[in-house]
Parts: structure tokens; C-alpha cells; sequence
């Protein structure tokens, strides 16, 4: 058995509190968990969510993983004439610099990262937070 | 809403019943469901399976719908010598072609496919049909 | 700080002891250390050797980890007509299937994995097993 | 053996006056050393900084010797509407168009550079810079 901070029990957990979240605004999503090395634990596409979505929220958790920074942060760095404009280029296209990944965080350590994806920038956010939130309260 | 033929809840299902097989031999493992598109609806890394897995079961999964094959008997076919040698080098490596990928049907037709991918090429294939079977019955 | 099972400092002490029997043999190597998620902590490619491993190394010790197995037995096992012939197109040309890359354990968990390229598959398997070992023995 | 100009020990001179740079500013950081073929020599994770920044570190040194500039001045050129806008695209993403990767020379020539990533682009650049100097002043 691997030593893992994000258990597949971690991951429906988060599911369960996202798609409530994303039935609230009426949305279905892709979302997706990572664990400590940004691999992949568990992904779900809601009937109806955008096939598009489902590289989109696998790599926003990779990248909100990778960087331990929510990806609406990152968006904010990595505009033209920023600091970090051009690192949407990196890492074989898994970095995603929009609204919807957050890092997952036990005792104030980044132990893996949900994303999100399949409606607006502000949608994406919502839900990512539902499921994120999950997770502490579980911890 | 998009027509799917393969829900997230059929996904969970198959996920449910490949993992009581995956229990049974002891191994854990990777198990990703496609739809009839061969569009990823849901993957579960079970705690502790091969992170090298995550792409070889969702591949799987996409291989065994991309030609209405199990991906163990595209191997036979894909062989040195054999009609399909080299196909493994298209889709930009997306086609396995080793056991553990089944296609999913529904009257006759094939609506999607299960993947999985942790184990031997046997102990893949037992879960894999495990999962498949669930489909069928659910349908 | 991350949690990390393989440390910078346990990367060095790997190079140290894979060098001294690289330099034994008189092949000079690279020499790559990844951690528990397959990600890379350092690489080192010896003056004179192979600028074609570098690629090789590090992809033979991430194929360790994901598989949590040794590449030249995961070699056996992806011969034509055996049960993982086709493995190598998988995980986007991270698969590495012969010999030279070795997991690291602690505690009989796999927690990383050294890979090494720049010579014969037997003088790439006796540099890694020194590096290997000087692993276990720090731990 | 090969001709190169910037050797392993080269790059681990690099690496300690690099590293006591991001000890004193207090980010653990992404090293990475190429030579003039713009092929790794040595790459150096330090604990706890990300792993996303693993290929970017790589990255921005081989940007720094593919094009004998330091990425922070290409970064001006490759802004929209700039002469260079767009060349993040090209060489297969291996292209990093933000600060962090400084060229090396020797006797005036280009002979090689050093890639840092893991902080903001300041913070990369002192750092790249640090060891840039290290190679200089050995040289």
C-alpha cells in the first residue's frame, strides 16, 4: 500500500460536496483530484458536463498542485506583462492559468489539489470551493 | 444536456463491482469508463495502484471503444509479423494493446468501455469484465 | 516545506555511490532521482556521457516508481507476445522497458526510484543497483 | 569523452552558489544547468519547491542557450504586438519567456546557461543570476 494525504474515500468526498454545489447553479462539471505528486486519484464527468472539461479540471488540479496556488491566482500572474505570462507553455500544456483549481491542504501542508471545469470562470470557482472545503472539514 | 448512453451513475456502478473483483484478488487498481465518443466520464485510482496506470486505464478504456475491441484480443492482432503491428504508434499513443480494455454495449451496440490497469494482464482482465458485466446487467 | 520521502541530500548520496561504480566500469553515466510521485529531484549526467540518456534516465527511474518495479524486469514482461507488449507508448514516451532504473524503498515502501543510461543494459543495472543500495542504507 | 564546456563540477558550483542565494532569500527553488548544445547536464530540486517548476527550470535554461539571451530580455520581445510574440509556441513547448534563465559564457562566447524556477520572477532571477556568477568567476 502507497503512503497517500489524498485517499480515493478523500476524492468522493470532494465529488459529493461539488456536484452539490454544481446542482445548486444548475451547471454539471468535470472535477478531478490530484494527490501529493499532482497524479491523478479520481475524476467524474457530470451527465451533460462539456467532454472539453475533463483535460481542463484533470490539469487545473495539476497545476494548482504544482505550484501550490489556486489557478485564479496564477491567472492574475500570468497575464500579458506579468511576471509569469508565457508558463501556460510549460509543462507539455498541463498548466492551466483560469479559475478552478485549489490546492488541498492538510496541517498547512499542500497535499494535492481539486479542479474544476465545464462553465464560467466564476461557476468553476464556486464548485472547486465546495469541494475543497470538503476536504478540510474531513481532515 | 447531452444524450449519453453512459451515465456517471453506470460509471459508478462498473466502478463499484470492478473494485469488490479487485478486492477479491488483491490487487489494486486504475478503472476508467468512456462513453460512446471515448470521452473520459469517471477514473478511481484505488489507494495504493500504480500511478503509471492513470493513463494506461483511461487509454484502455479509449482503445477498447476507438475500435469495438477488448484491447486483449487487438493484441493478438498487433503483434510483430501480425496485421495491426505498429498501431500503438497512432492516436498519439493512446491505443494499448494489452488485456484489461472491454467494450460496453447496449442491444448490440457499443456505447462506451471500460479500462482497467493495475496488475497482470490476467488480473486486469478479470476486473475489467467484472466491470463490464455490471454494465449489462445495470442495463 | 513538502512533505518528501526522497530528499535532495538522498539524491546526492545516490549520485555519490552510482558514480564511484560508473567510474569502476569506466562508463560515464546519468544518473536521475525521482520521488513518490514519479517527479524528478535531481539529475546528473556524467562529464562524456550520452546526451541521448539524459531523456533515458530520468524516464527509467519515473517508470520504476509508477510501476514499482525494477525496468529490467518490467522488460520481461513487454517483449512481443508477452502479457505488456505495447506498454512503452503509453504515459506520453515515459516508459522505459529495459534495464536501468531500480525503485527506492523505505520501510518496504516504494517511495521513489533511480534511474541510470549511458552504457550496456548491464553496466546501466549495476550502476543503479549501487545507487540504489546506497539508499537503503541511509534510510 | 565529449568536448564540453561547462562540466558537471561546473554545474555544481552553479548549484551551491545558486542554493545559498535561495536559502537567503527563503525559497526553495528549481535548478537546472545546460550545456552548449543546449543538452542537461545537472538538475537540482530543492526540498520542498514545486514541482511544476521542474520543467521549467530545464526550460528556461535551454531558452536561455537556444536563443544566447537571458529569457527576462526575451520575455519584453515576446509580449502581443512585440517582434517575438508567439515564440513561446515553438520548440515543442520547450520555450520560457520569463525571467530566470541567464546564458553562460566563457572568453565571450555562449558556451552553455542556467535555468531557475520555484518563486516569483524576481526571486528566479537572483537566484539564476547567483549562479551564473559562480560559473563565471570559476571560469
Amino acid at each position: 500500500m502507497e503512503i497517500s494525504l489524498v485517499t480515493l474515500k478523500d476524492a468522493r468526498n470532494i465529488f459529493a460536496a461539488a456536484e452539490k454545489r454544481a446542482a445548486e447553479i444548475g451547471q454539471p462539471m468535470n472535477i478531478a483530484v490530484v494527490d501529493s505528486g499532482g497524479n491523478l486519484v479520481a475524476h467524474e464527468r457530470m451527465d451533460g458536463a462539456w467532454i472539453g472539461s475533463v483535460d481542463i479540471s484533470i490539469n487545473k488540479a495539476f497545476t494548482a498542485r504544482a505550484f501550490n496556488i489556486a489557478t485564479k491566482d496564477l491567472a492574475d500572474n500570468s497575464q500579458p506583462g506579468q511576471q509569469f505570462f508565457g508558463i501556460h507553455g510549460s509543462n507539455h500544456g498541463r498548466i492551466m492559468i483560469f479559475a478552478g483549481g485549489i490546492p488541498l491542504k492538510k496541517n498547512g501542508h499542500v497535499v494535492g489539489a481539486v479542479g474544476v471545469s465545464g462553465g464560467s470562470g466564476e461557476q468553476d470557482q464556486t464548485v472547486a470551493q465546495a469541494g475543497a472545503a470538503a476536504f478540510s472539514v474531513d481532515a
